[in-house]
C-alpha cells in the first residue's frame, strides 16, 4: 500500500494544529514546512516527539532554496546554511530534503557548474546518511521543466541526489511528460489546478487544489510515475487561499479524500436511481407555511412517522419530509438516494471518509443509512422498493393522481464557502456522479459559483452554489437560500395554483427581445438550449433558507436555468422587502 | 466642470439601492447597466422618476452585446433586439446607448460589413434621437482595440455613431494609444487595475479598481481624452469581486473620490512634518495593561484631559492617549498628524469626501479638526506647537529625559477586508503620501497583504493590512491586530526592560544560517536591506486588537520587516495559548 503524506503548508494554523489534523485524518506522514517550524515555539527535538506520537513520520523537510547555480562566491555561503539545514533535519529525524530550481537573478546559466554544486550538497547529505529530492520549480530562472532537472540529476550522479516530482509543476506545463525514472524519483507531491490563463507563480500559490477537484490530469501522471517504479509516498502540497483559513481538520479529511479516490481500489459506486425523499427541518412559523406550499402544489399529507413529529408528503414519485424535531430554520437537513445496492454505497461512502451517521430508524429498516455530507448534510442510501416507508402511518390521505408534480427534478444546495471544493469532490467520488454544468453569475450581492451534477440517466441531479468571496456585513446573511426544484408536464396549471415571486416585466420585455419565446405562464421563468424549452416557477423563500421551484422541461432541455439565477435572486429579495 | 457618472454594475444591491447610493455620493449621472433593469420589479417609467427625483441623469443605458460582425441572417434578429432596446430608452429617458465589439462564435471577419451594420443601426437610433457608443472589448472577437473600433466609426460615418473609450481595455492592451479623435468619442468609460499577468477577460471581470487605485496610466489617458476635446462625463466602470458585495453607499464614496483626485484641482497636501499622538481606547481591562506597557518602556504619564478620562502619555516626541471613555476593546482610535497647514489639510480631506468629524476639543483649539478614515479611525491635523497639549493639565510627572523610546516610527492599522483599497486611496490622496513597500505573506491562518505609506522625510508613515479573503470561523476573529510602532537608539536596554513576547528557538537558527545577523538581544527580531539594519520587538497583544513595537534602525534602513510578520503572528498566537 502507498504510504500518504501531507504538506503542513496545505493546512490552517499552527504546527501543532496542522500535525494533529494530518494524523487525525489517517495519513501515514507529513512535510514540514519550512515557516512552520521557524513559527513553531517547540524545539525540533519536541517536533520529532509529536510527530511519533500522532503515528506520523516525516516523509520529507523543505524548501531549500536558490541552491543550484549559485556564482561560486555566494556558494559558500549556500553551503553554510545546507549545513544548518543538516542538523536540523538530524534533530527532527527528517531524512530527505527538497531543493528547488533557483529564482535568484545571480543565478548562473551552466548546467555543469549547477550539477556539480548538486553533487557537492549531495555529498554532505549522503554522509549524514540524508537524501536531496530535486524539483524544478515551473517560474525556476534556468531550470523549469522537469526533464531539466532530471538531466542536473543525472549529471550529478550522486546516489544521494534524485528528482522532486510536483504534478502541478509537470502539468501546468504540458501533458506531454515523456519517460520518467521511477527508480530516481525520491518524492512525489501531488496538487491539481483549475486551468488558469495567467502566471504561472500566481496560479501555483493561489488556486492549487487537492487532486481530482481541479483539471490536471493527476489520475495520469500519478499513474505513470507509479508505473515507472516510484516507491516513495503520494504527498500532496496544495497552496490554496481558501484551505491556507479553513478548519486544518476538515482540510485534512478533503486532502485524504482525495488521494484515497485518485488511488482508487474503492467499491464501485453503485448505480442510483433516484431520490427517495428530501427531508427538511421545519419549525412553527415555516411548517405551516410549507405545508401550504405543497398543498397547492397537490401533494398529500399521506404518512405521520411512528414515533417523531414527521410528516411525510406524496405527489408522484415526489417525497418530502417535514422534520418539526430538528432545530433551527427550515433548510433540506436531509435527503435519500435509491441505490440498488445501499449496502455498497455505504461502505463506498465510508471508503472516502464520510462521516457515518447514527441510524434514525428502527432496526428491521436495515438498508437505510445514512453518512454526513461536509456541510452536515445527511445523506441517506435506501433500495427503491419504498421499504422506509413502513416507518409512517398512513394518514388516509391518499397521493394525488395525476396532480401537478411527478418527481424531484433535483436539489439545489448552498454550501459553505470554506467547504465549496470538497462538497464537490464528495458528491462526485461518494456518488459516482459527474459534473453537467458550472456557472459563475452576478447576483445583486455579489457573484456565485454554481455547478450541477447528476448521474448517467439524470434520475438524480444536484446543484451546488457558493458565494465566490466569503459575504460580508452588507450581503444578506443567506444570500443563496437552498431549494427543492419539482418537475411538472403542466406549468400553466402549476401557475394557476402555486403562490409565487413576482417576476419584474423588465425581464419578459427583455426575454422578448433576445429569444421570442413562446407565451410563459405569469411568473415563470424560460430558458432554452439546442434540445429544448425550460420554464421555472418559484416559491417565496420560507424563512431565508429554503423555497420550492417548479419547472417543466420540453424537448430534452439539460440545463438548469442558471442564467435565470439573477433575476431569481433579485425577485426574492424584492418579494422580501415587500412583506 | 465635467460631469462625473458611475455604471450601476460597480455597486451592490438592487438598482433602487445602487442609485441611492450614486446619489448620496454626488454623481451627476449613472450608467443603467441592462442586468440590474431586468433584476428591477420598477417599470422603466418608474426608474426615469426615481433617477430624476435623485438629482441624477441617466448617461448610458449598457451594454448590447453581438451586434456589429453578424451573420446577414441573424442581423434581422440584431435588429429587433435593438429596436426593443431603443424603445426601452425612449421609456427610461436614456439618449445613448452603448455597442461592444462582438464576441459571438458566428461573427463574420468584414469591416465593411460590421461597419454597414453600425451604420444601420445608427440610423435606427438616430431617428428617434439618440445615439450608439461603440466600444472594442479587450476580448472583442474581431475588434479588439480602439483604432479598430474608430476605423469601423469612420467608415460607417453616421452622426448618431461614434465611440465609447474604456480605459482598461485601452491600457490592458498598450500604454501607446495615439491620437484620440476627442470630437468623436461619445463616451469615456474609466477604470484603473493592479498589473496582473492573467486572462484579460477574468481580470477585467474580477479585478478592475477605481481610478488611482491600480497600476494603470489613467490620469495620462484621462487627460489626453479631454485635451482631445471630450465633453461627455468621466464615468466609472468597474468590476470587481469585492465591491460586488460591499456596502454601495461606501463604495459609491470610494468611487467618487478617486475622480475627484483623478481630475484634480484640490487644495494642495500641506507637508505633514510627523505623528503628533496615537490614541488608544482601552477598558477596565486593558488601561491598566497598556500603562504598564507604556511605564516599562520609560514614557510617565505627564497629562490628564481637563474634562474627559483621556490619559497623556509622554516620551521622546511619541505621545501615546488613553481614553477609557469610549465603548469598545483597546484599540486606535484616532492619531493626530502634524501639518504645515491644519485648515488647508483638512479642507483638502473634505475635497476628497472625507466625512467631517465634531470637534472633540474647545473652541480655543481651533487648529485640531478631524476627519473619519474609511474604518472609522479619527484622523486629527494641528500644527507642530503642540497647542493640543493645553487641554491636558500636568500631572506632575516629566518626561523621562534620555529614555529608551525617541518617537513614533510608525503605525500599523489593520482594515476590514472591504475597505482595503479604499484605504489606501483616502490615506494616499488625503495626506498625500506615496506607497513605501507593499508585502503579501502566510500567516498562520491565512494570507495578509500589507501596504506602507510614508511622507517624503518618512516623519508620518503608515502600515495598512488586510488578509486576502475574508475570515470564517476558524480563523480568530481578529486575525491581525493593529499596533503603535516606537523607535529607540538601545534596543538592549528596551530589551531588558519591556515584558516581549517569545520567538522560538527556530527562528534563530534559520536567521543564523540565512543571514549570520550580530548579536540580537532576547526576542528581538532582525531584518536587513542594502542600506542597514532593523530589530524589532512586540509586546503581547492587549485585549485582541491591539500591540506595541518597538524597533531600532540602523544604518539606514528603510523596510518595515514584513517578511518577520508570520513569525510575530505566530508568536502572539503561541503567548496567548499559553496564557
Amino acid at each position: 500500500m502507498t504510504r500518504t503524506s501531507i504538506a503542513t503548508v496545505c493546512l490552517s494554523g499552527t504546527l501543532d494544529e496542522k500535525l494533529e489534523a494530518a494524523a487525525a485524518a489517517g495519513f501515514d506522514g507529513v512535510e514540514i514546512f519550512e515557516n512552520d517550524l521557524i513559527g513553531s515555539a517547540r524545539s525540533p527535538e519536541e517536533i520529532r516527539a509529536r510527530v511519533r506520537d500522532l503515528g506520523l513520520t516525516i516523509e520529507l523537510y523543505q524548501p531549500f532554496r536558490d541552491a543550484e547555480g549559485a556564482p561560486p562566491a555566494r556558494f559558500a555561503a549556500v553551503e553554510r546554511r545546507f549545513r544548518a539545514k543538516l542538523d536540523l533535519m538530524a534533530r527532527l529525524g527528517a531524512e530527505m530534503i527538497l531543493i528547488c530550481s533557483s529564482v535568484a537573478p545571480d543565478t548562473i546559466d551552466d548546467d555543469e557548474l549547477a550539477a556539480g554544486q548538486l553533487r557537492r550538497l549531495a555529498g554532505m547529505a549522503g554522509a549524514r546518511g540524508m537524501r536531496i529530492a530535486y524539483e524544478a520549480l515551473a517560474w525556476g530562472r534556468h531550470v523549469s521543466t522537469w526533464e531539466h532537472s532530471w538531466d542536473l540529476v543525472r549529471r550529478a550522479d550522486h546516489p544521494a541526489l534524485g528528482l522532486c516530482l510536483d504534478s502541478f509543476h509537470v502539468l501546468s506545463r504540458t501533458d506531454a511528460y515523456g519517460e520518467i525514472p521511477g527508480d530516481r524519483v525520491f518524492f512525489l507531491q501531488l496538487a491539481d489546478a483549475p486551468r488558469l490563463d495567467m502566471d504561472v507563480l500566481q496560479w501555483s500559490r493561489h488556486h492549487r487544489l487537492f487532486p481530482l477537484q481541479g483539471r490536471l490530469d493527476l489520475a495520469g501522471f500519478t499513474g505513470a510515475v507509479l508505473r515507472a517504479g516510484y516507491r516513495g509516498p503520494l504527498s500532496l502540497e496544495v497552496f490554496n487561499d481558501v484551505f491556507r483559513q479553513s478548519d486544518p481538520h476538515r482540510t485534512a479529511v478533503d486532502a485524504r479524500r482525495s488521494l484515497t479516490a485518485l488511488t482508487g481500489g474503492l467499491t464501485p459506486a453503485p448505480r442510483l436511481t433516484g431520490i427517495a425523499f428530501a427531508e427538511l427541518s421545519v419549525d412553527a412559523g415555516s411548517g405551516p407555511e410549507l405545508e401550504r406550499f405543497l398543498r397547492t402544489l397537490g401533494f398529500a399529507h399521506t404518512g405521520q412517522h411512528r414515533s417523531k413529529p414527521v410528516q411525510l408528503w406524496e405527489q408522484g414519485t415526489a417525497r418530502i419530509l417535514l422534520n418539526a424535531g430538528a432545530t433551527g430554520a427550515a433548510s433540506i437537513r436531509a435527503f435519500a438516494l435509491e441505490s440498488t445496492d445501499p449496502a455498497a454505497s455505504a461502505r463506498r461512502a465510508a471508503e472516502l471518509l464520510a462521516t457515518p451517521l447514527p441510524r434514525r430508524r428502527r432496526s428491521s429498516e436495515a438498508d437505510l443509512t445514512a453518512v454526513a455530507a461536509p456541510d452536515g448534510t445527511e445523506v441517506f442510501f435506501c433500495r427503491d422498493d419504498h421499504g422506509w416507508l413502513d416507518d409512517f402511518l398512513p394518514t388516509g390521505e391518499s397521493p394525488v393522481k395525476g396532480g401537478l408534480v411527478t418527481g424531484i427534478d433535483h436539489l439545489s444546495l448552498a454550501q459553505p464557502f470554506d467547504r465549496y471544493d470538497e462538497a464537490a469532490l464528495f458528491y462526485r467520488t461518494v456518488l459516482g456522479l459527474t459534473e453537467d454544468e458550472a456557472s459563475e453569475f452576478a447576483a445583486p450581492y455579489g457573484l456565485i459559483r454554481t455547478l450541477a451534477l447528476r448521474n448517467d440517466d439524470r434520475s438524480v441531479r444536484l446543484g451546488l452554489s457558493v458565494p465566490l468571496l466569503r459575504r460580508g456585513d452588507w450581503a444578506p446573511a443567506v444570500p443563496h437560500p437552498q431549494h427543492i426544484t419539482f418537475v411538472t408536464d403542466d406549468m400553466a396549471a402549476v401557475a394557476g395554483a402555486m403562490e409565487s415571486v413576482d417576476i419584474p416585466g423588465n425581464y419578459y420585455d427583455d426575454l422578448a427581445a433576445r429569444l421570442d419565446p413562446p407565451p410563459l405562464p405569469r411568473n415563470a421563468l424560460h430558458d432554452q438550449d439546442e434540445h429544448g424549452h425550460y420554464q421555472q416557477l418559484f416559491t417565496p423563500v420560507v424563512g431565508d433558507r429554503v423555497f420550492f421551484e417548479v419547472v417543466e422541461r420540453t424537448g430534452g432541455y439539460r440545463g438548469y436555468g442558471f442564467a435565470n439565477d439573477p433575476v431569481r435572486m433579485a425577485a426574492h429579495r424584492a418579494h422580501r422587502g415587500a412583506r
